[in-house]
């Protein structure tokens, strides 16, 4: 990867070591030995592999969090929110296969950073819930539970990291666009 | 549980301490101490934890399979097929709570079932997907990429078990209306 700094690297390639090993079972050592390093020289760059766990999570959360800031304070109506957030979920997960895998197993070895963590994971819950719920209110989305609907739109977007490695070719657009239809349209053909 | 075998108490028991510990950490004498039986009596109704492992899910993945052939073979139309597809889910997760996590998790430690596990898993797969494309060429169903609304469709459903126990109520009809409404219907409200 171009312009990547050695840390970069070194969180790239122990997100892909977590994801095959399982976290726990990584060490630095097998880390450095992947890096083609010695252990000191890691240790240059990170400090343990809780940092770059931290790094790895922390990172990705703050971009979901980020993306939904902007979503929920434009003027768009519920629908167009709710589309943003489907092409969001496409690009963070397209663009961090490995480090998605992290953030929904690994979080639970968060040492200092769970509670961040968890603050950021409920926040995000909480504003898709009110988008939701105004979308109800202002007649633009169907009268349902809107935990329920929370709980199926967010679960197949949480499973994309998992999905889209394994389809041969991915138009993220197609797919940002398939996964609108499907999820806020339904897939009953309209008469 | 009224009329419950002791072989029947036994993988219940060993369905939990799976969920809870990992299907790897846990050990025919943890089960034991957990069930207040010595070890050897345990031997008399169950010959490993392999075996425990196969009939927790083998059982359940029989279950979806026999639910899809009754459905596959009904003269329902695609959407109600889809709807009973649905209710499938709801029922066997919400009595299977524990052994859905092992379908979903521990399958990767079947040994001589792991063939028939997969078998069973694809078939379902295949006539999930042959039931969109039906209802696509009957122009009952939007004609979205079949790949991507089982996908979506599926990774829902498969994760009803995480979440219903996190209810405090779950009025099952009522939950099983509004998935078949919310994934087939989508949530955008019709004008």
């Amino acid at each position: 990867m171009e312009n990547e700094t050695r840390q970069e690297e070194i969180i790239r390639v122990a997100a892909k070591l977590f994801k095959e090993k399982g976290y726990s079972a990584v060490t630095m050592r097998d880390l450095a030995t992947t890096m083609n390093m010695k252990a000191a020289s890691l240790y240059n760059h990170i400090n343990s592999k809780q940092e770059i766990l931290e790094k790895i999570i922390m990172r990705i959360a703050r971009k979901f969090s980020v993306g939904m800031t902007t979503v929920k304070s434009s003027n768009d109506s519920c629908i167009v929110k709710l589309k943003k957030i489907i092409a969001l979920h496409v690009e963070v997960s397209s663009q961090n296969i490995y480090g998605m895998a992290a953030l929904n197993h690994d979080w639970v070895h968060l040492e200092a950073q769970l509670g961040p963590y968890k603050k950021l994971r409920s926040d995000y819950e909480n504003d898709f819930k009110e988008i939701l719920k105004e979308g109800i209110a202002a007649g633009e989305i169907s009268p349902i539970k809107p935990d329920v609907m929370m709980f199926s739109i967010l679960t197949t977007l949480r499973s994309l990291y998992l999905w889209i490695p394994k389809k041969e070719v991915i138009h993220l657009e197609e797919l940002t666009n398939n996964l609108s239809e499907i999820l806020i349209n339904g897939i009953i053909k309209e008469n």
